[in-house]
């Protein structure tokens, strides 16, 4: 039903007259609400945030991570069943839909260093008394990486470092190959599914990944059980599922692994590790790192074990057998819905997986025990009385783990509705002390800092937004003291958003608190209730901190007036970008001169140590200059109608408005990030479409903001630069159009005058 | 003899009308020789060149470090004798100068942990059969700090990083004190002298430093005798003695410490340590560290070995007893002369210690074979004919390791001369493979880069100079393919340089090859025959290159007709000072201003982690802004007189100029350093005397220029930083009277038009 809206009374009006009141559509600030509706929103809110309860938190954490819950397992199913009944007794619609996918799991695992001495892989967690939950062997998903090949390999041991391309470009420097080798790699430096794939493509035939003890070991606190840090047969699982090709099942790419998909052949599935590859413990890397020869390893490449790390290659040789059971799964995702009032069709969604890789207390379900706070919150509120405009739709995920599959396959299955209905999708997946992170479209960066705003940090008892401007002033940002707006990361992968952002293109944020919680627990079979509830926010007070954060987000996005989309912010942020990657064209231009001309000279020869000899690196092509003209146009033109956008939102307070404008202008918001897809999607991989954001194609999570030009760059691949400054230009002229007709339209129900 | 320069010939001067051609006083440049003499002295330098034997030196290394040979031992008053008759068999007249200083050496040694458990550290180095000069513990020095304090004391262990003043600011945000403990540091970071003395500013009882595995042990490389780097029990003696003070005979500073000279009572000698200080091996320091408690040490903090690197304190309790024996000990500088025919009281210095810490054969030894290479080689060339217009002197000095013993007594001792004939010191400390180093007066770099031009590289086979610049550019200074001149370095101390430039004004260089010579033996019982010729300069080939650079240098300075300073560079690097100082005003002030609008705004109360507090630091008085004005007005006017010598120097070519006015000119440019002495030295430290470089009050061997602003305004001291700036003024502008001078009698000579 059509609503009318006055936003000023009179009496309102009259405050236009003071000196230095500037007329706000909502005020204090709440985007997209009148303030009429701002006034009722606000007083649901202060309801919604005395609800969510720390002990109930703890109680689901206790449930939920009480026995190993991995894809497949009993307890993951049980989980998911009580998840949905949790869900209705709450009041809400909830359901779980299934889907069937490939999930390998081990069958053999064999590792050992044949020569020059003996020594065989231990590749197993012990139990620990003081941690009863570690004591379910039975249960527990044994030490791998997901989607390793199988394989039996013995070769020569080279040590890669983070194995990155750069990396391999030491290596080569001083004649090193990995061809025939089996490489070992710390992790950190990338994702880690780009360690076998990197070493792939250099020839290697194996790959061992270790956590070294530097970087969450004994070097950067107490192990556990004595603190909260990895000890020595602590072993990082996780996939290697090459998900910067794509995320989700990888025999149906691009659809929903229903029973009737029609499924690749393995073979043919390119995400696919074509090596064997194995997580290991410092314990089981120690003698293996030390039984390497050859040059001593560059002083940044070292780690915190006590020998000499080396690069290898040399006599250590290594067997690796691994073996897998390469069987269909059936996933289970938990999917809870709450009907909206007015816009049915338009859908607020919020999710965090359940699967974790063994008990997974932190990782995932410390994110989990907020959502459900929230959703019972939710539930209450509705008994008394409150609606939600737009439905909203809280997921619990299956199979994240493996690779994003319970979202990636839902979205796959449900693409239609993603881009007819979806509004928002809000992401967590575990939490901790300390700052709130948020990262995601940047449309909805003032949004995020509004609603932080309102949330009291439970340390420091200032606003969450006021401690996260602290903490960007004590890093030496200083201008965050006079930031409108805090900056919101954008979004690589690693969790569930990504399929709701980069292949469906629905404006998403994925938020979780941290920064005081370090810990080397992750992906072990130490990630427990017990370890969770001494080392991490042991009383819970940012899981409800988190979810007073994250159910007014949910809150607001169903209900606003407007859609909170702010569009200053995304041009700035694009600029920004932009700055980025002529300044890397620049940068790889002079980098490749000065390159050329060391060659020339002969600095290299010159200043080799015979006895420590650098090889040259080879002679590049020169950088051309590229045409950026196209994306600056297209970011001024998105800063001028994000202008004109903003003008016309002004207008807002002192017009009368009818909902049928309104939602004409919400039709267009939500496809903000929509029309910034690319259809074709990125080099070597369409699935990935987003024109902004991208996880790297050689750092896996991590992200690349203008991910085809970027990449495109650093590869020195100048056609294809070209070719996607045209595509990326095209994206951001799209949104720039859809801000401008959003702009017009508001302009013509205010009856302002339009901009020239 | 007054000779009669005509420096062109008519042929020459024909060749004026050529386009492009510039005269020159010398060509290819030889600063500082006429055309005439130039082509001389590169007959003379080439014959030098090929005299300096590889084989020779290895065979001197190894007498010379056959036995342990620190100031007061048996072996090295054996070799200081073996060294004069070396130089009389070469044909210098030379002879041993003796002072007697005090020199304790250790009497008791114990460290022990005493709870919560025991330990008893070994502090001892064990003999190695692989390297039998390790084998003579009857005449080795024990592992000790010299000028420690005596002392026995029991106290909690407090870690604190490189034990430097910014490092108690991070305890104290931690809320640690060091007031009633003995400290543990890792040595790195500052000269070792520095750690007990501030250690004992912040009320520690007693100092222990280690040798870290991830600097020079392990993690650096293979250990000895497998390899190069420290072994787990190696241990780094040294000097503790405040140096930055003054270095010397702590009982006659400011005199020569002869038979006759008042000495102070020991305790008031302010350069011994007061508390107790022990340096000891990465084994012994092991379970003291792993027995701390307490916050575990920020990631900067944490060194290579295999434990969780805790601040304390604790239950850790250490009993260090030490004892001295504060004895009178003999030292024996050995001092060689060769005449000068023209201006025997000019004298060209070049010196190199001959005391080790134990065996010494990398330090002092392999910069000391070379020294006596060149002796050799300048004496077969007297034998053919050559003559020194000058005196030179070669100097091998005793007890440089205790505190530069040797050195600063003999400057004090002869202070008359050096202010009266001093013309230049030449020092070298050792030497390894790799690129040149040097460092010293600014105004003679443009020297250093003419003689490493003419010197071939024995791995690159380019000179010396191309190698030296292809590294820079390697390192990333792409502006060093088109300087004239490469940058020498400052000098702080660490060698016997220190007496002769900061405290008698000597134009001085020190010079040496390295950079591809690592190493952990440095100070220990493996600082051996067998180890150098195993691990460094093996061949001797960077020996011969140290022997023909730095006899290059002497045999110019010796018989240039004008001495060969260059002001160009010595004002650019007095502005680049200037840029540095002016902006740590700034950085300070901004730094100020950034605490105190923290601690205004809560920002750090508001970030504090309840579980591991941080302290908010003290609120600071902002800083004022200083007047440069004078220091502006001095490099100005030091870059205007300096161009106008040049304008002058390069007049030379074309005018007959007197022996008389070159002589005249000299004796100007021989003061260059001596009229930027202070008179009064510097604050706290009188000793050090020039305006432009002193070792660091608080980093020790680590230089700072423009010390007396630049360490007021560290420790903003504002008032000190005003009263200094018009010091440092003052001295500029003497230098800048005496360019004038110099400058102006060139005039007169060549009968140029006086600039205005």
């Amino acid at each position: 039903m059509p609503t009318l809206i006055r936003a000023l009374t009179l009496p309102a009006a009259a405050l236009l007259l003071l000196p230095g009141f500037s007329p706000r559509f909502d005020d204090p600030p709440m985007r997209g609400f009148t303030t009429a509706s701002a006034k009722i929103q606000r007083e649901w809110e202060a309801k919604f945030r005395a609800l969510p309860e720390p002990a109930r938190m703890r109680e689901a954490m206790r449930r939920l991570a009480a026995r190993p819950h991995h894809l497949g397992s009993p307890y993951g199913k049980d989980n998911a069943e009580w998840l949905r009944a949790q869900f209705e007794s709450y009041g809400w619609d909830a359901r779980i839909e299934r889907f069937d996918v490939l999930f390998p799991t081990p069958r053999v695992r064999v590792l050992e260093l044949v020569a020059p001495t003996r020594f065989t892989a231990r590749l197993e967690e012990p139990i620990l008394r003081e941690d009863p939950s570690t004591n379910q062997r039975a249960e527990q998903l044994p030490t791998y990486n997901a989607y390793s090949g199988d394989g039996d390999v013995t070769a020569p041991l080279v040590y890669v470092n983070y194995g990155v391309p750069a990396d391999y470009d030491e290596l080569e420097r001083r004649g090193i190959s990995v061809k025939g080798a089996i490489v070992i790699a710390r992790y950190g430096g990338s994702w880690r599914g780009i360690k076998p794939k990197v070493a792939h493509e250099h020839g290697a035939v194996g790959a061992l990944i270790y956590s070294d003890p530097r970087d969450d070991g004994y070097a950067a606190g107490e192990t556990y059980p004595n603190g909260p840090y990895r000890p020595k047969d602590g072993v990082q699982r996780g996939s290697v599922l090459d998900m910067p090709t794509y995320p989700g099942d990888p025999l149906t790419p691009g659809v929903g692994a229903s029973p009737g998909a029609k499924r690749l052949d393995r073979k043919d599935a390119i995400t696919i590790m074509k090596i064997p590859v194995l997580p290991i413990s410092y314990a089981d890397a120690q003698p293996l790192l030390a039984a390497l020869t050859g040059p001593v390893a560059p002083p940044a490449w070292r780690g915190g074990l006590p020998i000499t790390y080396r690069l290898g290659p040399g006599t250590a040789q290594v067997h690796l057998k691994l073996e897998f059971d390469w069987k269909q799964t059936p996933l289970y995702n938990v999917i809870a819905t709450l009907k909206g009032s007015t816009f049915p069709d338009e859908w607020v969604m919020r999710g965090n997986h359940h699967d974790g890789w063994v008990n997974g207390a932190e990782d995932p379900i410390s994110g989990l025990v907020a959502e459900l706070e929230e959703a019972r919150a939710l539930g209450l509120l509705l008994k008394q009385g409150w609606q939600p405009k737009r439905t909203i739709v809280y997921m619990a995920w299956d199979g994240e783990e493996p690779s994003l599959l319970g979202s990636t396959e839902w979205v796959e299955e449900h693409m239609a509705d993603m881009r007819a209905k979806g509004v928002f999708y809000l992401n967590t997946d575990g939490n901790g002390r300390g700052t709130l992170g948020a990262a995601g479209s940047h449309a909805l960066e003032r949004f995020v800092g509004e609603v932080a705003g309102e949330v009291t940090d439970p340390e420091s008892n200032v606003t969450v937004l006021q401690r996260q401007r602290m903490a960007e002033v004590i890093g030496g940002n200083a201008e965050a003291r006079s930031m409108r707006d805090l900056r919101i990361e954008a979004l690589g992968s690693g969790s569930d958003f990504t399929p709701f952002l980069q292949h469906a293109g629905v404006p998403t944020l994925n938020i979780g608190f941290g920064g005081e919680d370090g810990g080397g627990i992750y992906h072990s079979i130490y990630d427990t209730f017990a370890w969770y509830t001494r080392f991490s926010d042991t009383s819970f007070v940012y899981g409800k901190a988190l979810a007073q954060v994250a159910g007014m987000m949910v809150m607001r996005v169903a209900n606003a007036d407007l859609l909170p989309a702010e569009f200053g912010n995304l041009s700035a942020t694009a600029k920004r970008y932009l700055g980025e990657v002529t300044t890397l064209r620049e940068t790889t231009a002079k980098e490749i001169d000065e390159l050329n001309r060391r060659l020339t000279e002969g600095a290299y020869s010159i200043t080799n140590d015979p006895r420590s000899p650098l090889q040259a690196p080879k002679a590049q092509a020169p950088a051309p200059y590229l045409n950026f003209a196209p994306i600056q146009n297209a970011t001024d033109s998105l800063a001028r109608v994000a202008e004109r956008y903003e003008r016309a939102y002004g207008g807002l307070p002192t017009s009368a408005v009818t909902s049928v404008a309104l939602a004409q202008v919400n039709a267009l918001l939500r496809q903000g990030d929509q029309v910034m897809l690319i259809p074709e999607g990125l080099p070597k991989r369409p699935w990935y479409q987003h024109a902004l954001y991208a996880p790297g194609y050689y750092t896996g999570y991590g992200v690349k903001t203008m991910p085809g030009v970027r990449e495109a760059i650093e590869q020195r691949d100048w056609k294809a630069a070209d070719e996607q400054i045209a595509k990326l230009a095209a994206a951001l002229l799209r949104e720039s159009d859809l801000i401008s007709r959003a702009a017009q339209l508001l302009e013509q129900a205010t009856g302002a005058k339009p901009v020239p």
